[in-house]
Formats: C-alpha cells, structure tokens, sequence
C-alpha cells in the first residue's frame, strides 16, 4: 500500500483528536483543505493558534481573553439580582440563545458524582456561595439537566443557599414533542407540571 | 445574547468552512480545542499551514510533496503494466486499502457530465490515452463507479484505448450483504455476473 504525504498523514492524525471525529473524518475533512488556497489554510491555523489566548472568567466560568467575561462585566446583567447555574458552557450558549434571560451565570463544569470524584470543590459550589452573597442575588435558576446526578447537584446547592429564592427549571414536553413519541418520565413530570389555562 | 471572544467566533467560522461541517459541529470543537494545551493547538495549527505544500502529481493526479508521487515513482508499479482508472483520490486510497493492486493510477477527478459541462479534457483523458502508450499498459481497469455518468465515462474511455484490455471493476452482491436488502438493480447484475464454482 502506497503511503500518503507526511504532511497530510500529519494533518489527519492530528484531526482524529478532535472531539467526534475519527480517521475516515478526518481524511474527508483534510481532502478537502487540500484544495484550500495557501491564504485559507493560513487563516484557519492562525485562528487555532489564536485559541490558547482563552481563559476562563475568574467569577462565573465562561470562555474570556480577559479576566471576567463579557456577561460578569456587563452592570445591566449584573443589576438583574439573578443568577443561573448550569453545567457547561454549551448549556450557557443555549440558554443565550433563548434571549430570555439577562442575569449572570455560574459554570458548574459538571454535576456531583462521588463515584467519579467529582465534590462540590470541583464544581466551585463554595465560589457560587460567595458570589450570591458578593452580589445580593435574589433568585438562583438550577438550569441542571434532569439525571439522577443532576438532582443530587440542585438538591445540594439548594441546601446552600438560604435566605435565597432557588429555583430549578420546568420539565415537560418539549415544543413540537409528540406524546406519542414521549417516554413516560417526561409525561409524568409534564401531568406534575400542568398549569391552568383560564384564570 | 452576549458574545463570545472573537477568537471563539474566529475559530467556529473557519471550521464551519470544513467539509460536513455546521456551524453546531463547529462550535463543539472549538469547545474541545480550547481546552487543548498551547503546543498541541499550534502543532495542529502548524500541520494545516504544511497542507499548502501539498501538490498533484504531473502524472496520475495523486496527492504529493513532489512532481511525482510514490506510485508513479516506483519501477515494480510500472513494470506491472497495469493501469487504473479512479474518479478520486479517495476511491483510490480504498483500492490501496485492499492491498490487491500493484499497478500504477489515474484519477480523473470526476465523471462525464455534459450538463455540468465536464468533458473529456477536464478528466485528463487525452493524457490517460497518452500514458497508456508511454508505459506500454497491457490491461486498463476503469474502476469508476456504476452510475450513468461513469458508465458513459467508461465508454468513452474504452473507444478511445485502442489496442489495450479495458476491464470494468465487477458488480455484485458486496461482501456482508443481503438479498432482502439489496436493490432490484444490483441483484440483476449479480444474476449476469455469477460465475461457475465448480469446474
């Protein structure tokens, strides 16, 4: 078997590691970049380099090139007295895009799991204590994903805020769900749920 | 909704340029390489900046880092008077893979297609017909995929190799498949292909 260019076994092998992509992918990806003007290639590597400059916001979590993040620094977002915790930033990302929520967030980076070592340290559960005291925060959203997990972490965090009006986010039928299609966990959480139509 | 830094927004629209990428795909593997130390980031970085070095071989249209690529450069591959006809680089790395060919290639970069306005020149025929002789190529597999435009394709190529065996790739039933699932048009091809197992 013929072998390729270094340079493009280089290129795949270095792909493969992305998250979700394997060898055939990576091949298909980099055929393609191949027939990319030299201008193009050097666009993307200058872009991917660039990436190394990323921290995480010292106060909530979430990707900044300073210290605190766009959101942490905005006082309109800040004046807002609320605070959502979610478990990653995809999940932050989400909930932007809803635009309905203009408070300040807390990355937990996961949910409680003591079977994997992961403490309420490592969620900064104790940072999130202190910024709801720091910033007189009146309501707390557990924007948490439901998993047996995920109810521990709110349970637990609930139990460390008092004096704080601590919510979680409502479960339910998804818009454009089917009940057909449903399973019964989500339907039984939708019948608990159910709100009146007429006052 | 806030933004994201600039590098993040950089980075998300560069790889959503990449083939069989969304801007979805994207945004999760920027998520992943952020968290990518500096050096393996500026190695990946470095290894796409390499890909503009990459050429065509003058010969058969292979990937490489020279004017002519491994196969065309090898002397058992073109004692082996034996040519194959390819639509792709990536059909011919799968022929490689099956480790049964040890002659040397031609890709065509395509198939007839007079609508799209793709002629015989723009498949490099005439240099086809050209190394054909130049090599003294005893036998020609056009292994070109079954589909109008490549049996057109192979056609047109068989008229114009005069003295030389043209062969097409066989059609059948593939390894692993089943009659239940396989499509009326392949079982007719497998019924005229079949093939006398005892002598």
């Amino acid at each position: 078997m013929i072998k390729l260019p270094q340079s493009i076994a280089d290129a795949v092998e270095n792909f493969s590691k992305l998250p979700g992509v394997g060898e055939k992918t990576a091949f298909r990806q980099i055929m393609g970049l191949v027939n990319w003007d030299p201008e193009n290639l050097e666009t993307l590597a200058f872009s991917i380099q660039k990436l190394s400059q990323i921290k995480k916001c010292v106060e909530c979590g979430l990707y900044t090139e300073t210290d605190r993040c766009a959101v942490c620094t905005s006082d309109e977002r800040q004046d807002a007295k609320i605070l959502c915790v979610v478990e990653s930033i995809s999940d932050l990302m989400a909930i932007e895009k809803s635009q309905n929520f203009n408070g300040i967030y807390h990355v937990l980076g996961g949910v409680l799991n003591p079977l994997m070592g992961i403490g309420p340290h490592d969620l900064k559960i104790d940072r999130l204590v202190d910024r709801v005291k720091k910033y007189n925060i009146e309501t707390v959203i557990l924007a948490v994903n439901p998993s047996v997990e995920g109810d521990a972490t709110c349970s637990y965090i609930g139990q460390q805020l008092v004096g704080v009006q601590v919510e979680r986010i409502g479960f339910g039928i998804p818009m454009g769900g089917s009940l057909e299609y449903l399973d019964p966990l989500t339907i039984t959480k939708a019948l608990e749920n159910r709100k009146s139509i007429n006052s």
